[in-house]
């Protein structure tokens, strides 16, 4: 039975998702939907590509993953198709399906577009009746030409300064207020952001309420956090800002 | 397997939609739960009708769709069951299902309410099961009594003026803040909104960012929008807000 | 075919809900997922019991409920699951589950802890596994050691007065702006709350519009409630505004 999990910036109240989902049930009525998100920010790519990140890899096998944040649609950007560690990922060629493309050995076509198609809904009229037809199990190679060249983007890698410090950044906010950056370090360590200074613990429950520090997150990056509230409002983070990881 | 859709505008936090989903899968443990949504604005039954609208035929032959936006629960508003175009539709008589009303050839019933049903939750007392039992076979017509004059909610019709342009108005704002109207056109005509003129385009990448224009949206209907922003915002745009196609 | 509910505070939009669906998925590929809530005030333990408390007996025997709202994350509460009524659930040890451990002849463990978990994502690492292995048949007594002294919160007890009033208090606003108290009454009773007094009406509908009064919610608690508003604004009510029920 066939698992398609969604993805999107839709929401849910206009009834886009649902269109999509009766597409998806009508082509393969015993397919497992799994919904991921419909409430990433409209328009966010990049929030798209790290939250993609998260779960791609978890579902099994076979799994299908439609993740449509999609400010181009009906312009001249591909639609693609990827096949990656034997997972299937739809979406368009603007970098949300990047952690499937950066696995070595993927696959990717540009998806033919139906000539029915409409010009501003490819969530429906693409990528949903490509995922079903994956998911039924038609070859990636079947949907299209070989993409040529599709859109990467990639977390900013953090700097290692001459003393020692390594410079980087704020990636995204999480809904708890904590800001997940792009550093990698040990218990103990000493992180300094917006002229503070806070301590890497090993949770939350570690820290004092309402007081500031940073955790190994759960996909391994440091997080800035409050205890009992949110570090982005308390410490003024936002994407962007920048993070230093001190030398030992 | 039975698919079953859930609409509603009672949110997910307080547990009703829980509670209606446990009812539906003790009756039928084998069904198809889909979420449609349960962000709709409280008590918007005019939304509601639009969002049924997009998404009920999407769905394969044999689905139920339930549809709850009941301001008046409770009250000597009937609950309906309907059968039309091979699907199922349950929900209260405020017009929430009109779509499936004014379809020819379909059937609507009068439900008999539950003595046990509370007043205030029909979706759990009195939609669920008998949805529950549609997908269970049960047919429509054992469901109740030929409903009477069921209540008919239509998307106002725009009017041609002497001048040859036609009225319309704006009938909904999307997530996006676009705003879909209740005109019909074709690429090139000129649409005027609230004093300003714009220019039907196939899709929004055909204008520049930050500026407005009208494409035909995925339902065929003229949408103002504006490239990367939000028409109903720049343009000060909302239900009902005038909208003149002009003559060519 | 075994089903697994979903309750959270984690929202949608950052992929930790993904994750644990691929979790839950990866174990048990034929288990129907059903989302309960992902938009639980965050770190909101008691509406998270008051939800549960709703639909957690509502599905069939055999289900596993998760319910994860979880302050206290990597600190030395416990991570339990409960056998209770023919269902299972599964969450931290803050009271959140109470709903269950107060059934006669409930069992609960206390979840061993994987040691490759992380120090911040139960939900994932602990949770979800624990969930998917009741799903998969394996007993509660075999995930882990006896609970000892597990955390129970109730819902506060009303008072009565020597004047035969009964005191109560909100103890939660629902998405309507409905103030759902924790006093239990006859249709016809006088409630006063902010020195307002609203009789207890059978329907939303047996009032005017704009007008307040209260109704036997659908869990059998009175509810305050204003027809076509939202009561909480128009009277100022919050979580323990009190709220008495006249002698008759």
């Amino acid at each position: 039975m066939a698992i398609i999990t969604l993805l999107t910036d839709f929401g849910t109240a206009d009834g886009y998702v649902g269109e999509m989902k009766g597409v998806l049930l009508t082509e393969n009525p015993d397919a497992t939907l799994v919904d991921i998100t419909h409430d990433l920010p409209p328009h966010d790519v990049e929030m798209g590509r790290l939250t993609v990140a998260r779960y791609w890899r978890r579902f099994p096998s076979g799994t299908v993953h439609v993740a449509v944040v999609d400010p181009g649609v009906g312009s001249r950007r591909a639609a693609l198709a990827v096949a990656a560690d034997g997972r299937f990922l739809v979406g368009p060629d603007n970098g949300v399906l990047s952690p499937a493309l950066l696995t070595p050995g993927c696959r990717a076509v540009a998806l033919a577009v139906p000539t029915h198609a409409s010009a501003t809904f490819h969530g429906r009229d693409v990528f949903a009746p490509a995922a079903a037809k994956l998911a039924g199990g038609v070859d990636v190679e079947a949907l299209g030409s070989p993409a040529r060249d599709p859109m990467i983007r990639r977390t900013p890698e953090p700097h290692r300064q001459p003393s020692g410090d390594v410079r980087g950044q704020v990636i995204a906010i999480d809904r708890f207020g904590n800001a997940i950056t792009n550093l990698i370090g040990e218990y103990g360590a000493q992180v300094v952001v917006n002229a503070r200074d806070v301590t890497l613990r090993r949770t939350y429950a570690d820290l004092e309420p309402g007081n500031a520090g940073a955790v190994i997150g759960s996909n391994g990056l440091i997080e800035i956090v409050v205890r009992d509230g949110r570090a982005a409002d308390v410490l003024s983070l936002e994407r962007g800002t920048p993070v230093v990881l001190r030398s030992r």
